[in-house]
C-alpha cells in the first residue's frame, strides 16, 4: 500500500553532557531544535542527514545512528520525520543562514525557548523504551502520542 | 519534496540468545526471516509492527525500538522497511499462514536457509554503527551498501 510522503531529518549531536542545537530562524515552527533538513526523493537516508548536518551546522558527522521517527498525516500526505544521534563529528562549528548553532548543556535545555513540541521529542531521542513522536488530529485539534 | 512510499516492517523479537523466526512463504522473496507485514497509510509505525506480530506469530510485543531501515528506490516508488527489536512479549507463540515460526537460537543462523539478504540485515539490526541497508541499480544489477 503507497502513499504520498516527504522525508525529513533531525539529528542530536552529543559531546559528553552537551548537545548541539540549533535557533532556527523559519517563521513557521520557530525555536531552538537540533539541526537537520530535507531528504531528497530516492536519496539513502543515512547521506541526507550527513548533509544536511554539514549544511546548517559545518560538522562532519559518522555513523548517525537512527533512533526514531516524528510523523502525521495531513491532506493524505504523510510527513516523516527520521531521528538520529550520534557522538562523532569532525570539522569546525559553522552557522549558516538557518540559524546560529551552538553546543548547549542538555540539563540546561529546558531553560531555553525550544520549538512547541522539543521537550517530548528529547523523549524519543534519549528514552529506548520510545521510538514514534505520532500526532493525530482528534477531530478539533492535533495532539500526540509517544510510542 | 514529496516522493511515493510503501512501508514494510520487520522486527527481531529476542529471548535471551534466540530469535523469532519465520520461513516465509512466499514465492518472490522465500526463505527464513524475521515476522513483520505492511504498514497502513496513515497507521502509526508502532501500531504496524505491533499488529503484524500479533498476526504472524501470536505475540504481543511491548515498546519495539526503533534499529534500522532497509530501502531502494524503483519506478517512483521508494520501498521502506522499517527495522524494530524488542525483548518484551506476551502471548502464546502461533504460526499463520505466511509461514511457521519459531525460536532459534542467533549463533545458528546461518547454518539456516535464511531469505537472501537476511545476514547483512541482521548487522544492521545488531550493529549499533549500522542503521541503513541501501539498494541501488547500479546500471546493470542491483547492489547495496550498508551505512
Amino acid at each position: 500500500m503507497i502513499e504520498i510522503v516527504e522525508f525529513t531529518n533531525m539529528c542530536m549531536i552529543q559531546d559528553k553532557n552537551k548537545v548541539l542545537v540549533i535557533d532556527r530562524k523559519a517563521k513557521d515552527w520557530p525555536g531552538i531544535t537540533f539541526p537537520g533538513g530535507h531528504v531528497d526523493p530516492g536519496e539513502p537516508f543515512t547521506d541526507a542527514v550527513i548533509r544536511e548536518i554539514r549544511e546548517e551546522t559545518g560538522l562532519y558527522i559518522s555513523s548517525p545512528q537512527l533512533c526514531g521517527i516524528k510523523d502525521w498525516t495531513e491532506d493524505n500526505v504523510r510527513y516523516v520525520v527520521l531521528f538520529y544521534k550520534t557522538d562523532t563529528f569532525d570539522g569546525m562549528l559553522q552557522s549558516s543562514d538557518e540559524g546560529d548553532v551552538w553546543w548547549e548543556e542538555i540539563d540546561n535545555l529546558s531553560n531555553l525557548k525550544l520549538s512547541p513540541d522539543m521537550v517530548d521529542m528529547l523523549r524519543v531521542f534519549t528514552e529506548d523504551n520510545l521510538s514514534e513522536f505520532f500526532y493525530r488530529f482528534d477531530g478539533e485539534k492535533w495532539a500526540y502520542d509517544l510510542k
